[in-house]
């Protein structure tokens, strides 16, 4: 049983979010999902969902990270004692996942440096701003590089969390999962149907 | 702006409100998102999302009214003064919304009577024995029936409310958030891939 822990912020995208947790939670003998935030308490996203999370203190921080992306990325990229606390949980953990603009907080804490990965590509601009460390992909559903696993923007997050799920337990997991919730996977990551930069 | 009312209980699915949920949050001006249920409080996902609630008595209850599916709704339909509440909530909004076995509670409660409904086709056989007054829909992604509109399983409620928001505000509204969210809306409420019933 390996902790799943959903790092969540104030004003977070809550798809980024609950899309990943629903196909996590078609696994409850493999993960135990936690909702978190670095201190803990409640948490509300920008779509005003309240959350009581967890503290990463009182959770096993060694297994799967996941960083949700939205609004409230934004003040985050400028608080450094948030962003070490974040490289430090990234270092620990064996896999860590960004939806959206989750990858953009996470390149600002370093923890992407040389790495491949992508973002949402409606801010793209934006996000590649924070890193010129990272080897931003423009054009990719989600990049895999080692144990990151970064996705483009919100429903983006759904699709790489079922090619996490079959990279480790096997596709035909990913199948059962998606057929389950009733969602159409977009089962190539080098696929980018809202890339901008799509021709 | 009008209350959008999500009506969650414990072991409720994940997505099926927090689907929903982001789309509706993409037009902030004309909707305000509730996260409620019937006496408020903390609710639990039944994949542990720990959600505070309002109480309904907060809320105006005379707009729409959202109900998730999942295991929990095996309880409510043997919760007489709960269908009972839901019964008169249902009869005040001006529109309801089930996502998949949200519809069984809802059809347990007689405000479905008469009308035509689906639901998810996993658990099909056991949603129509609750009730003869419905006329089931074995295959459809979502179904509208005036005011009534319900969906097969989990993502379905996802592109329901995208055909919500197209009967209400127009399709390029639709069409704009799915784009931002970076979803594949199935736009079709006739065609149903998941459904067993498909040929």
């Amino acid at each position: 049983m390996m902790d799943f822990n959903i790092l969540l912020f104030d004003d977070f995208e809550t798809l980024d979010a609950f899309g990943p947790a629903e196909i996590i939670g078609q696994m409850p003998k493999a993960y135990r999902i936690n909702y978190c935030s670095i201190k803990g308490g409640r948490i509300t996203s920008v779509h005003g969902a309240p959350i009581e999370t967890m503290s990463m203190d009182e959770v096993d921080t060694s297994r799967i990270l996941l960083i949700p992306g939205g609004i409230g990325t934004r003040k985050l990229i400028a608080d450094s004692s948030y962003l070490f606390a974040l490289a430090d949980l990234a270092n620990k953990a064996s896999y860590v996942l960004t939806v959206c603009t989750g990858s953009a907080v996470l390149a600002a804490s370093g923890a992407l440096d040389n790495k491949r990965a992508t973002s949402n590509k409606l801010v793209y601009d934006w996000v590649t701003t924070l890193s010129s460390q990272v080897q931003w992909i423009p054009r990719a559903r989600w990049v895999v590089d080692g144990k990151f696993y970064t996705s483009s923007g919100v429903t983006a997050g759904m699709d790489m969390t079922l090619g996490f799920v079959s990279d480790l337990h096997g596709i035909d997991e990913s199948y059962r999962i998606a057929n389950y919730i009733e969602y159409t996977w977009h089962q190539d990551k080098d696929q980018d149907p809202f890339s901008k930069y799509n021709t």
